[in-house]
């Protein structure tokens, strides 16, 4: 069976204007690994509602779940919940155990629940929430798309509630080496390894240290007995290599 | 006259697997943003020839300029180029400068140009070269797409070779205000503000730090007096804010 596949839609002029540097797709992209979930594609789009609700309707279409992160808060360009109940033509209105939790959480710090709070209990009708236990307000689920803050630490809260209710797929195991040669060395009999091994990935990746030019050649497959022998293969071809 | 806008495509299973950590996009954001040109899409794909080409066709489509990233070394997974061909209909073939640049570094390292360094000359019919002070193999620029290499020395490197040839826009100005309060508390007046000047981008960033919540308010736009009207307005609402 083919492992499940995924995709990230990150939202927030933040990222694309270079003032934040985004940590939460390469945190994503290792917990799925680690489940067999296939990260097969990630886009950043700005806050603005055109785009979000275009990528994540062509998203949620083309693979077995999506994960979203930012634009859940209370402010005014906070528009994700709102652009996802458009994109899956449903309504959206304050829900009620998102408002409990809310209030809960504001008056344990003597705060306020007013309008803007407020906001971040507005889900899309038909979605379940997903929970915060950093700062309350729930991202959700509804459909195959999975709602979840920028904030890191709460993404990753978040990612950590999400990932036991997917199905995963056979883990996705990787076997690496090092080879201090050059990638244009490297590159002729490992090509042949990658053409009788097609059933893996193969991936090669340069690396300078110090003005040594050198390889790191990364096996990826689900069968234990395949990713072992394409690495024995590999071993033989270069010697020298260090696992 | 609106600022040109640009999409990056970022091309590599090693981003998607979570094995590396990207750095270029949030490099090239940040190059882009100063020269007035506004970042408004970034991709990431597999190599994949499909989901390589479809993705190019769309970005080259949709925005004034396209960059990419990976897949341009000398081994069997590195496609790009031939994507690129393919996505603007054209054929590929060693293109003889490009070559006698790879033959003047590999002599002068001793090493051998083989078939595998070879196919780092192998540049799209009608494309121009990008140069590569790093490794020597360039990149190429084809249509408004800029073909340049995943490794960040050699991207970035690029990059300050492209620049210099687009058109840029007014510079994006940026001001930004610290407010020692949480969102919630922020984001009322913080919206009339946005409607008030809905010419400008007014970002809002919550943080915690030591258990104290406060938020980031970012005020963009091109036109120095009104960013700086905006931001007195702001520093206004919130006296004890910290600019």
């Amino acid at each position: 069976m083919p492992n499940p596949t995924a995709a990230m839609l990150v939202i927030g002029d933040e990222i694309l204007s270079g003032r934040t540097r985004d940590s939460n797709m390469h945190f994503l992209a290792g917990e799925l690994t680690k489940r067999g979930i296939r990260l097969a594609e990630v886009r950043v789009v700005p806050d603005d509602s055109e785009a979000i609700v275009a990528a994540v309707r062509a998203l949620s279409k083309a693979y077995d779940s999506v994960f979203t992160s930012g634009g859940i808060g209370p402010t005014h360009d906070d528009i994700t919940a709102d652009c996802i109940a458009a994109a899956f033509g449903v309504t959206i209105g304050v829900h009620p155990e998102a408002r409990d939790r809310l209030a809960a959480f504001a008056e344990a710090r003597g705060n306020e629940l007013n309008e803007a709070r407020l906001r971040m209990a507005r889900i899309p009708d038909g979605a379940t929430l997903i929970d915060n236990p950093i700062s309350a307000a729930p991202g959700f689920t509804i459909g195959n798309v999975h709602v979840m803050a920028g904030v890191p630490t709460v993404f990753e809260a978040m990612v950590a509630g999400v990932l036991p209710t997917l199905v995963g797929g056979a883990p996705l195991l990787s076997q690496s080496l090092t080879i201090h040669r050059p990638e244009g060395e490297v590159a002729g009999p490992l090509g042949k390894l990658a053409t009788e091994y097609s059933d893996l990935s193969i991936g090669s990746y340069p690396f300078s240290r110090e003005g040594i030019f050198g390889t790191n050649i990364v096996i990826r497959g689900t069968e234990p007995g395949r990713v072992d022998a394409a690495m024995s293969d590999l071993a033989e071809l270069f010697p020298e290599a260090v696992r």
